[in-house]
């Protein structure tokens, strides 16, 4: 039904809430992610540019923008099922691009389907644009459980979520990794002084391992 | 460590959503979803019992009150990637039941794994018990849809959730099947005449098809 | 009209919320707690079960999943106000069982009217049965408390629940009340260490009182 | 210990949510409630001042303001409770003093006391102001209910509150119950026309009985 | 059309949350915050009679209970905007009122349009009364201040408020003023001792700034 | 203190509601629609470059994402009150950029002002970027708007903003406005057809205005 049901979709993903199951003091929608993400990527991206690299903008508004677009289809499935085994991980990402291609057959008009093939596949690629992505997204997984370890809650999987995002950031070569790691960073680990949790501690193990 | 870890993880079943991602006027936990399942399964084997039929309480039990503990590790996965195809279910199925397993293994102390390992199995299998527990959960697919539909919700996932769980319950031999769809079947539709969605015609047809 | 009407209304049990009036970090339904209360039962007759002690289950099923029906009819009232007098708890009891009576009569078919009557009447009688649902509906009080506690709420209401739970569950002879006091109370006494409260001196004071 | 208690407590008042259990597309608390029964009166009572009836204003104010108070202690019981019998319903009344009696002795000081004595005892006398009192009371059940009725709502508990509260009014002899039922109320009935409730019919049939 | 319009319009201020944007463990609607002011406007009149002052009860009736209703048509806006300068303070203030009058002038029969033109004015004025409700106000701002730097918000938004709060009120000449400050303040004070937050030293800061 | 204090001030945006005070079926936060804008954007672009326009892409990020982030610290203003003069608009506006303006001097690092200070500004001028974004954000007005007649909301406030949307939109010269009035309008107006409110003809009437 053309690019109407494509807008209107949009909407479900304000109804899909991260880290589902888990006590949380504040909720998440992965619409609210993806706005976050897309904010983040765009200073990175600055960062980048000011050790003149070049970045694709047009590329990086299409990849962060959509990037969990594909969960209207499969929900956010929890990470542990997702990283449960690689057989399976490759047949939920199939999966999942099925379903988008099986959306975009069906609903987007003739002339637009090259166009969404290309926004909506998967964006975390090899390119800069593709590597800022994946420090955007993992940067949000670092600020919501930061928020939930700073107000005392106890659940381990903030602490999982936290120090795994860490180690997958600081493992990507960009500058604005170095930026984050040596600038933003400090700051939040001495915002969380106060909390009943060791956040200084897990962050130097995760920057350690 | 130990039976408490199992009775404290029963609570993250109440922050696990039914239907992610559709508008809904009514949301469901999954915790509630199970209340109910448990409260149906309990007439519905009470009409079974008043044809003749021998019902095995405690596996009754056992099978309706845990049959979506296993959502507590891989979340609401939505319906139509659990059917996308044959080898993704059995997939899904597979992890679900390895990280139950590994569940057990790690946390219930030895004189419980065997009985844990009973209860927390999938629990719809041919014995009437698993038959009985199948249209319970079925049953409340109907009821969480038609509520929706009866508030004019147009959201076309909730006539597929009441066509498809109809379809589902119509097919199983049961005693309280029959009940249910002479019974109570009728006083339902009939309370979903003032929708703005045609409640019977959709009721006619998955009866018929 | 039926079954039809009793199936229906339990959705009205997602929707009483209990403890009301005071600030909770996590709300709990009753349709909410009464599954947490079906699966503690289930544990709770394992462990008297493996004692050699012989469990009704049809029974168990019975009384532990209807046990808050009646709060359809009266709603979450606060337990001072059931225990201001026994002359006035006396008489709510009677109000809630003459409104689940006046319900059977009503809407359940004749055929059924004995079967409802047995489920849901008052189900705490000094049966075995009716001993694990005492202690399970406690056990869930003192989960609900827990939580609160851990996470620092300071409404004197919850430290109430959680210790006059305890002394209740300490005073029922049951071999799953011993294993409780053993087994699982100081995992949770141990893992509410970091609280701002003395979760431990509470648990303390209450066993020995 | 003081009037810090009294103050601290009333938020209190904002996690009691009217009618529990009932669906509804917009809850109310009881705070909520007692601030429209506050502004509610105060319009009413100048209805009744411009008809030459003194007005005793700090009486007013201080019967609307304080009129759901008790509810702290007991919560918001179900109407059909408080219906139940004649007897029941002089018991819970004598209980809810009881506990407000309780309070003022162990928290306000000795100064205050004959001051919230009398603020917070039942207020609905056959004064002018225990008039203006119920009818502001029974208007804000009016319009929660209509509210429902009017977007769809097709519990028959709205139509029942919409309806009583209506007779209830009509029979209360003041000159503001004449102008709300000769100049509210219309206007009010021919906004409700779109929704698929006869409203209208509704209001005529409370009327005429 | 008439009052109708006013009585229906007070639910949208159930739906005005205050203190936007920050982060909360309870939020407040504006309906609620009104009935809370109301309330200890009450006490701290009761306080002022008691010392021979004379209180004009239908003018803090007025004042007291309207207060924020303008609000239903400009929103909560953020204090910051408020005191950005005195030039947008007046013109927003300007605005209300203007808004105000135009709904009154719109809504409102001829014969009641004095009468709601005083009620709907801003009523802080230099009267006991004004004062009276300047001081409540106020209160209520401590109030929910505390409630969040008692459970450990390290937002600083709410040291702001309770700080703001507590200076105004100490620079308001009413012996309400000074009951609030020897008997009221320090049972809150040592009520906050346990928070992470020194609550103690910041109430010391803002007496003797 | 640095980009830490920006990124972390994201996460306000969840926290605001769009059109506080009138009822609605389902609210949006800033941050959603926010979201909901960037992704709009980028088809409306795609259109305009399959037209052979050329799009400043890097401009399109920046203006999209952040246009609404000025909303942190003032709000969501009530259109009315936007309105209600020029003079204030204007004043509202500048409060607005001085308050970034601010926000920029005490938090972001020397060597990013210059891009912040032209990330932070009103995006909607007259370039081919800056009329998307207009655009754009009435698409989401016309959407919210839309989901809320659709089910039947009578709040007139959703007919305003459906309303007024479409004529803003309708007069903006932009291929992908000709396409969104030809392809996808009638899409959305043949879905709202079982609604109670006649969207149909709302949309001719503002169409032809």
């Amino acid at each position: 039904m053309g690019i109407h049901t494509y807008f209107q979709s949009l909407t479900d993903l304000e109804r899909i809430i991260r880290c589902p199951g888990k006590f949380k003091f504040q909720e998440h929608s992965v619409a609210e992610h993806s706005w976050k993400v897309v904010q983040y990527a765009k200073t990175l991206a600055d960062i980048e540019e000011s050790h003149g690299v070049l970045v694709n903008w047009k590329k990086l508004y299409e990849i962060t923008s959509s990037h969990d677009y594909g969960e209207i289809f499969i929900g956010d499935i929890k990470t542990p099922v997702k990283h449960y085994s690689l057989e399976l991980r490759a047949m939920l990402q199939q999966v999942e691009e099925g379903m988008v291609a099986h959306f975009i057959d069906g609903h987007i008009p003739e002339e637009f389907k090259p166009i969404f093939r290309r926004q909506l596949r998967e964006g975390k690629d090899d390119s800069v644009e593709g590597r800022i992505l994946e420090v955007a997204d993992k940067l949000d997984q670092i600020y919501e459980a930061f928020a939930e370890l700073q107000k005392g809650n106890t659940e381990k999987e903030f602490v999982f979520m936290y120090r795994s995002a860490l180690i997958k950031i600081k493992g990507i070569q960009l500058h604005c990794v170095d930026y984050f790691l040596e600038q933003i960073l400090p700051d939040l680990v001495s915002e969380g002084s106060r909390s009943p949790i060791d956040i200084e501690q897990i962050t130097k193990d995760a920057l350690a391992s």
